[in-house]
């Protein structure tokens, strides 16, 4: 067998079964291998950027890694962006890149490029194959290294010659990884923490699952601690009969006075909160002076696990309910509070949305906490252009999923490719388009950051209108079918419409 | 002022009037300080490898720097495809990124990453703001390393509190660069060598414009030599009654033969030719073994100013006549030969071509010595996506010329972004797309790499159809109105009319 077989083979020995890809000349017997080694899903994206998006989103739903591949540095410098936000989601990647032949890197060709320094500004596994026989073990290390835990992206390079060349070996199976509940004497001495006054809980990684949030709802109400989300986490359980504790507001005006009462913050796989941007005479930490943080499981732990045995002792309680949410019939126009309401009434149950909505995020989720029982993923790395990618990735990882993607129209832009490749897979894929023309994100932070005021050249620089996107032709033009809703009514008909067929839909909302 | 206001001054007093911009929050006080100093140009792109290609296009019409504006490490990450191949075009490229504020760096943000390593990958310069009395002599050194010579992309990163604090300084007006003559025993070396057998003189970097051609057509007319010229160059001046000397070829195939008689090559400003990729059994270096190469100037020198101290003894010859072409009328299935003799045909003079066309390149472009006299710039560092952006950088810097870009409908998909800045800015750009539904070149570099055979899943992910890119609905989506053209007449009617009206227009050119 050649290397890229072996590669081809240690992937798949290793339940690495999709590769999202974008493959170039150095990447070729990768791409013929596909024919000869069985199991591996190639699913072709027209931008890297969708590539590394939707192993992100892959791994966020199914809790292991996909593999990428793409061509040189320039192609994994298109990569990088979605990459730091998998980094941050912690999301298990396996992300494999073609350099030159080992001969060709003497002469300084075109393409020639750093590729483990593009590597390592979003990985702190690089691997570079050393020869044919190298790349099936080379993978295998990846693997391991992607798996963590906790996940992380792990990069293999593979000089094209030692893809070409014959070799006997390929990589063996790697073990599970196992994430370790912490030992019981931590258990305790977090029990005896959170009865003291001032107490909170910070959920965060793995544990805001059905499972986790269960736990910590009664952990919550046995022992009068307040339960908080960190904002950074690769998915939240939510909807109703579900337990729906607060996420640590997005901006530190908010975030401070939430958090003024934590005199104990305990940490479950999550990072003591800082806010996302520094501001002129604004703390960074959001935690009051002197509040102590104890740690019941660090990222690589089983916070669930801990959360459980905490939970054991304790009674249950009753859950919230929440009034069924109407969908809005007027012919007004539509507005972020009626499409929530629309969203509220008429989302899946067991839905993934995949949420990039940015400025107008907080005014819809708040709504869905009303809505059947979902998952959604946030915003991990901040790293804009993640949403459509990541809706890819999830629907390749869940087909029995009905997957939403909630995205700006400005925050679209940077991989709308991502289209296309939902339109190829038939992916069962609903993207909504909040369309209000504006960065509005800067807006608001044009104002926090004290640069004061948006001139006539500043404001061209946040409006993107003049010209209007077309979201409608855009999405057409990609192969996806589109429709625009414009008034509260034209939302829901067109949104219970999308959600009842399977398949690729998107729907222009225009704000107003 | 600000440190904000004191870049902005820096720039414009060394006449860096032009920034393709994609801010956020960190640069917030760049945005604003737009309207506090006059005499720079923000130019909004919708994704950051469009700010990136076009400075990169900017620089190559233009000869001078334009700045670019990114966001954090993870924006530039999506700027580095496109710096990449300005860096091997050798642009001057003044690249200004944000960074958090120093307070903010010491909590690890959700968007906190090591913007140096981002920044290193396609930068030799890469400078960091110490204050914000740092910020106006910081934009200084980082023009004048742009400026070079020879070009090339540099880098400054401020922390936003340097942007938001008041600072006195600003930066000095950098003294602008000066490109030597080789000394003159140098060119007196070199004409004996010319005289000899062998003998062939390779053009690269700034001499390929119309007056180091006409010097180049005397040189080899008198000395006998066989000019040439390298593949990898920023614009290429060409069209009717100019000196064409053929590009070495791309493939090896073609490129060891075209060099095989070569025994002693005499560079101007150029490297010595190399295949773009590595295959089995195939060297890199395309110069037959023995063959001796001479300097006559250094990348960092004038090589054009070489050209005509050795033209100057030497009588000039007469000028090959092209016929003139006629534009194709058939109704037949539009093919690359009746694109190119549309093209040679109606090319309006003194236009500037973006070209990347990648596997119809040679056989449309081959035409085009027959054109009005016109520029074209060719790929540069190979990595895909710089058509369209390096288009829109030509046609800010050159609002008075008709800049086409001849873009793949592969390649074209790595920054669609671009079309939205040709309709804001009103650009006088026609686009054509070149819409053969496949990833061609990677059906030939498939059979070249010996990975021997297309089964069904491999050609899955070099099949760019199904769905078919609909670029005409793309392309209204983005703001660019937009024909389809099938047949060599609708093609010529669709182009004559697109050049006659100012402004942006695209072409789908479906291919049979």
């Amino acid at each position: 067998m050649t290397g890229a077989e072996s590669l081809l083979r240690t992937l798949v020995r290793n339940r690495v079964d999709t590769c999202f890809m974008n493959p170039g000349t150095s990447e070729m017997h990768f791409v013929a291998a596909l024919d000869r080694v069985a199991g591996l899903r190639g699913v072709l994206c027209l931008f890297e950027g969708v590539c590394s998006g939707a192993a992100d989103g892959y791994a966020r739903v199914t809790g292991r890694p996909a593999a990428t591949l793409l061509h040189l540095g320039p192609g994994l410098g298109n990569g990088l962006a979605n990459f730091h936000n998998a980094r941050k989601a912690r999301s298990p990647v396996v992300s494999i890149v073609g350099e030159h032949s080992t001969a060709h890197l003497k002469v300084d060709a075109p393409l020639t490029a750093d590729i483990p320094a593009f590597a390592r500004t979003v990985a702190d596994f690089v691997r570079v194959a050393a020869s044919a026989d190298d790349v099936g073990p080379a993978a295998a290390e990846t693997i391991a290294a992607a798996w963590g835990p906790p996940g992380q992206v792990a990069m293999l390079i593979i000089p094209a010659d030692y893809s070409w060349s014959k070799t006997e070996m390929a990589g063996p199976a790697i073990a599970p990884p196992v994430r370790r509940a912490p030992p019981s004497d931590v258990i305790d001495r977090v029990a005896r923490r959170l009865r003291q006054e001032g107490a909170a809980l910070l959920l965060g990684g793995t544990t805001v699952s059905a499972r986790g949030l269960e736990a910590a709802r009664r952990i919550g109400t046995a022992s009068g601690a307040r339960v908080i989300v960190a904002r950074n986490v690769a998915r939240i359980a939510t909807g109703r009969g579900r337990f729906q504790p607060p996420q640590v507001p997005y901006f530190p005006e908010f975030a401070l006075p939430f958090l003024a009462s934590v005199k104990h913050l305990v940490t479950v796989e999550a990072d003591a909160p800082v806010s996302f941007f520094g501001y002129p005479d604004t703390p960074s930490s959001m935690l009051p002076e002197g509040c102590k943080i104890t740690v019941l499981a660090r990222r690589d732990e089983d916070g669930t696990a801990a959360l459980e045995a905490l939970a054991e002792a304790h009674m249950a309680a009753p859950v919230a309910e929440h009034e069924p949410v109407t969908a809005p019939e007027e012919t007004s126009a539509l507005t972020l509070e009626s499409m929530g309401r629309t969203l509220a009434a008429c989302l899946p149950e067991n839905a993934l949305i995949s949420e990039e909505a940015i400025s107008a995020a907080a005014k819809v989720m708040g709504w869905l906490g009303a809505a059947a029982p979902h998952e959604f993923m946030p915003v991990a790395g901040g790293s804009i252009g993640q949403g459509l990618p990541v809706a890819v990735g999830a629907a390749i990882g869940c087909p029995d999923r009905k997957v939403i993607a909630l995205e700006g129209d400005g925050s679209g832009m940077y991989t709308p490719q991502a289209l296309w490749t939902m339109a190829r897979e038939k992916l069962d894929v609903v993207t909504v388009i909040l369309a209000n023309r504006r960065y509005r994100i800067l807006d608001v932070e044009m104002r926090r950051t004290g640069a004061q005021g948006l001139g006539p050249r500043a404001n061209d620089m946040i409006d993107i209108g003049r010209p209007d996107l077309d979201w409608v032709r855009l999405s057409e033009g990609l192969g996806v079918g589109a429709t625009r809703a414009a008034t509260a009514r034209e939302f829901t008909e067109q949104f219970r419409e999308a959600v009842k067929r399977k398949g690729p839909a998107l729907i222009e909302a225009v704000l107003e």
